[in-house]
């Protein structure tokens, strides 16, 4: 008797979705949250001081929504720093500077820095075909492009990423002292854009760094003129002691199945460039927005939801793997868990790691999204900070799909400010991420 | 025997579709073009000195890529001039500046200015409840908000624009010396946007102005406080005689029904302030760039495909009527129209004005557009510059649909340069285009 029709269900939800859109449109306080944690508290890498005053702005402002309950967990995390960076080619004896920067977690060159010939590489199939006697004591420079031609620019990461996870250590099994690649970016420009390096613990950690794309075009021009280009690089980069950090989280208990938990989240650290306000600012300050938008408008979710700003996703992952941890220590039942991690564009759908059948319950939901041009339930995917929660225990992951078209011209650089962040294309976000958690949180998964 | 099915079909040209967008995502020529149009010519009003050498831009441009046909369509089109403005406020003997911009096509004040009252009219409504002597002798001050909890900007533009276009001449109506709009704009910022104002020709012609949002702000708050808030304004922008000007029109022939013609482009001519990057250098350089990637793939369009870069769109329309009486008078059959003229920003769909019948034959390529993120095809809705066209002879007219979360920012202000549009966004607009010519040009409709 008092269950509701589909399509009247259909129309309630849609106005619900509305008054929803409405509210963040109107009022964008996730905008006026990024705007204070990009400016005043800026990039905040794992361990960093901005790092731990990010925990505090992100436990206070979830404080201030009237959350049920609002928690830390403590998580030791990496703490890595830059130290200095100087770099210069060399070539007939002639110096010119070139911009460097190391990539997250490397080694440093030590205080005397090094110099060596560079090694050319545009494919790591090419280095495959050498030998230590081509590549030993050499500066190894993988010169591999971002794909301009993919549509969404993810695609294009993948293949890129590669040069600089794993390939440095390709390079230092044939004896290379350095590596330098050319930024995974699609920006042409002057800036270089960092990331995580892995080191393969059976050959010798070596020095890494990146040049911007426009960098790289000129050193391949000099190398394709001259034979002989060697380079200096110096970075002071190290790997500190471990410091306590802390995932933040806080939620809104659901009234019918409060055991049943929608989490939800973005990364809190960041670079230690620019203000991360793409990666992850966007997908921190959504989050605290999908708890701000069910408390100012008085709606209860059935099941619990919960954000989580994950600490560490950068350099480690500390904070996702202890998240997952705890979940299973606390018998905690995750119904599904969404990241937005791809930025704060204006977004079009969201992509899925689950079993057929609920990503045909979430479809059955699709017209409800298309008002606000979210469309696409097709694409495979999760992301990083709730991998361990899907490897755990499988639970049904989300990701956040943001347009991809600017994404990378910033991530991990200088150029992910504020400033490159829109109001209406960042509430947008918040608002697909409200909406998702609503359905679930009304009709489970 | 020589007839493919559909499903050869559509793997023939989602390969063909793939290629254009590969060759335009690596080479981006259309981006190239957008910056020499904003930083070399600049800004570019009808009957400006700037309009002429976009359209000598537009035609060299044009020859360069090898159509079979390049040709001017001579018209005459308004020359309106915006002179000098100044305007301050004064409340109790104080003066304070206020920036102020003449909207398109208005008048001026005199040399001398004028000085008036100002009475605040939150919409339209109000007014209508006053009498002339409420309204005698004052300056209204139209307060009228953009919607901003549209999804779609274009949906907020509407309601606002009616302030800027036909609600000046109400306010004249009822003896109103001037008029001065909340600028129809989504942006909280300093920058006045101008735009086309109508003139009732039953009442005087007075002059209007926009001022920022921030500085309408900040005025809404000086009438809450001080009763008496006056004006001065001074504007020195007129209407010069008309100017001969011209549309570029471009085409490649169809091989096997030259007879049909697929019209598209946008229009050369912008406001007198910014680069008119957005509005509309994109469909300029987008236009250019379908006949370019034609040729430059060697595509053979079965029907006639025609580029038109129209003059005077801004303050006129002069451009796209005399288009539509060229082809009465040439007896051409236009089977499709379709304008670019909504920014630069990533394409999701094309609306249309066309029978059920032809927009579901279009519907039936929706799968072959996915993989762009192009998936909206039931929006009504054409363009102005295709209007003519469309009221003459009923032709089917579609207009690309870009995201629209930025454009209102921009659009028709100094924000409204070419730093502004980005290059993939930018290019996946031509590449749509590019798709809906070809499959209409091999397809017809």
């Amino acid at each position: 008797m008092s269950t509701l029709s589909f399509s009247q269900n259909m129309k309630k939800d849609s106005a619900t979705m509305k008054q929803i859109s409405n509210h963040i449109l109107t009022n964008y306080q996730c905008y006026q949250d990024l705007r204070y944690l990009c400016k005043h508290i800026g990039h905040r890498i794992s361990g960093s001081q901005q790092a731990e005053q990010a925990v505090a702005w992100g436990k206070a402002t979830l404080d201030k929504i009237g959350c049920d309950r609002v928690f830390l967990q403590e998580v030791m995390v990496p703490h890595w720093v830059r130290g200095e960076e100087e770099g210069y080619l060399i070539v007939k004896g002639k110096k010119t500077v070139i911009p460097i920067m190391s990539l997250g977690n490397a080694v440093g060159t030590g205080e005397k820095g090094i110099t060596a010939s560079i090694l050319k590489i545009n494919h790591i199939d090419e280095l495959k075909r050498l030998t230590e006697k081509d590549v030993k004591g050499k500066i190894v420079f993988y010169n591999f492009r971002f794909d301009q031609t993919v549509v969404n620019t993810f695609e294009g990461y993948g293949p890129c990423v590669y040069y600089r996870w794993g390939a440095p250590s390709e390079a230092s099994k044939l004896g290379a002292i350095g590596v330098m690649i050319r930024s995974v970016s699609t920006a042409y420009d002057n800036k270089p854009h960092t990331g995580s390096i892995a080191y393969n613990k059976d050959h010798p950690s070596i020095p890494a760094v990146a040049i911007s794309n426009d960098a790289a075009d000129e050193l391949e021009k000099l190398m394709n003129t001259n034979k002989d280009v060697s380079m200096f690089m110096r970075t002071t980069c190290q790997m500190l002691s471990d410091v306590k950090s802390y995932n933040v989280v806080a939620e809104i208990k659901g009234t019918e199945k409060p055991e049943e938990i929608i989490c939800f989240g973005g990364h809190l650290d960041s670079w230690d460039i620019g203000e991360g306000a793409h990666d992850d600012g966007a997908g921190v300050v959504q989050a605290i927005e999908v708890l701000r938008v069910f408390k100012e408008l008085g709606i209860k979710p059935k099941r619990t939801i919960r954000a989580v700003l994950f600490m560490n996703e950068e350099n480690g992952l500390r904070g996702a793997k202890r998240y997952a941890e705890l979940a299973e220590l606390n018998h905690e039942k995750h119904i599904l868990a969404i990241e937005s991690d791809a930025g704060g564009a204006t977004p079009y759908g969201f992509s899925m790691e689950m079993d057929k059948a609920l990503r045909d319950k979430v479809k059955t939901w699709s017209a409800l999204f298309l008002p606000y041009n979210v469309h696409s339930f097709d694409k495979e995917g999760g992301g990083a900070d709730i991998g361990p929660l899907k490897r755990k225990f499988g639970t049904p992951v989300m990701e956040l799909l943001p347009d991809s078209q600017r994404y990378f011209d910033m991530h991990h650089s200088a150029n992910d400010v504020f400033e490159n962040v829109h109001r209406r294309e960042l509430s947008l976000g918040a608002i697909a991420m409200s909406h998702m958690v609503y359905l679930v949180s009304m009709y489970g998964l």
